[in-house]
């Protein structure tokens, strides 16, 4: 097709798996430019001035930031293997359970490693995990796209693999089995699809110290 | 066309607005449904259980919450009087400013109001309202769409006229002319615009101490 495809990464983030899942799912090729989030380079600050943080999308020299609108992009130029439903109140559910994982859940589980496991923050993850296991309790689905991920299970990935690492890292632990049945068989499904198989990185668990520090300092006050 | 559209409102919501600017933009008939936030409806709990909020959309018996949401499925729907530009990369464009003013913008300024004018609130928001500044600066259109309004002035709404009112009931000033000339030019513009006049409520200012409480409550700690 004659596309350039840059994709602005650093290893190990959830938002940049979500576009690599996308562009996966897709089958399209891209490079990978590796980022040091402590010395980001002039490219990077220069395509993603707002915000300076990857993920960034090179696309034929023009630029997309924010994963979830770079995923949008992605399904909207390419049209195979369709990762929003086509129907528009179909895509529309889509789209605000992806807010809602992206701006209330995530938020609210970063929220409880920034405070240290404050009981009132776990509380509030809790709800708010509740609401996605009752999503999917109530369509009955493998993902919740149906039988195949969409929209929604990218955005959420966060929840099926770096959250039990975050977990064990910080020895915090409000994400059970117990609690979340369905939410753990959706996750179990999740991270055995070949495509997002391919995305994940290694898990690899920072010490207890570092995760809390990184955590305080972004999400201490959230 | 047969289409049932309900609305579910409350008075003077930027929020609720925003659905009604992309209604009426869409030449789209539709029934108000007036919401009491101190005794919602069962209807409200029932169609938007996760937020409990307007606005949400009824459209032949199916609800969407979420404004932004609900304005993309009002575009998707109906085609005439395009929102969101047809090109992917311009669409992704709108996708990221209004995320940007949604996610970032506006709960900078509701802090400012939240912490009673906070120094450090008032600088962080000063901050985020010089990226839209600049951003009408390099364009150097009439507004963030070009000649005409999109999908980026709806989001942004809050600024072009209800910041003005809560700057005048709270005492507390730094959305500026001198400081923030382009936006200033661009907010008279949009509420010049007869689609958003029609819909834009009348101006009216809540004493300072309601105001505080209120934004204190929901935005003190964010």
């Amino acid at each position: 097709m004659g596309d350039e495809l840059k994709l602005y990464t650093v290893r190990g983030s959830p938002f940049v798996c979500r576009v690599e899942i996308a562009l996966k799912l897709k089958r399209i090729n891209y490079q990978i430019i590796q980022e040091d989030l402590k010395n980001k380079s002039s490219d990077l600050l220069n395509f993603n001035p707002v915000h300076k943080q990857v993920p960034v999308l090179l696309h034929n020299g023009k630029s997309i930031s924010e994963s979830l609108v770079i995923v949008e992009y992605i399904d909207d130029v390419w049209n195979a293997f369709p990762i929003l439903p086509h129907h528009p109140y179909q895509k529309s559910v889509a789209r605000f359970w992806a807010k809602f994982i992206d701006s209330t859940c995530i938020p609210a589980l970063f929220k409880v490693f920034g405070t240290n496991g404050a009981e009132q923050a776990i509380a509030e993850a809790c709800e708010k995990l509740q609401i996605l296991e009752n999503e999917l309790n109530v369509k009955g689905n493998k993902f919740f796209g149906g039988d195949n991920i969409n929209f929604i299970d990218i955005a959420a990935n966060v929840i099926a693999y770096w959250l039990g690492m975050l977990e064990e890292g910080t020895e915090i632990r409000f994400f059970t089995k117990e609690k979340f049945p369905k939410l753990h068989e959706w996750a179990d499904n999740f991270v055995k699809v070949e495509t997002v198989k391919e995305v994940l990185p290694p898990r690899i668990i920072p010490p207890k110290a570092q995760l809390l520090a990184v955590f305080k300092q972004r999400f201490g006050n959230s």
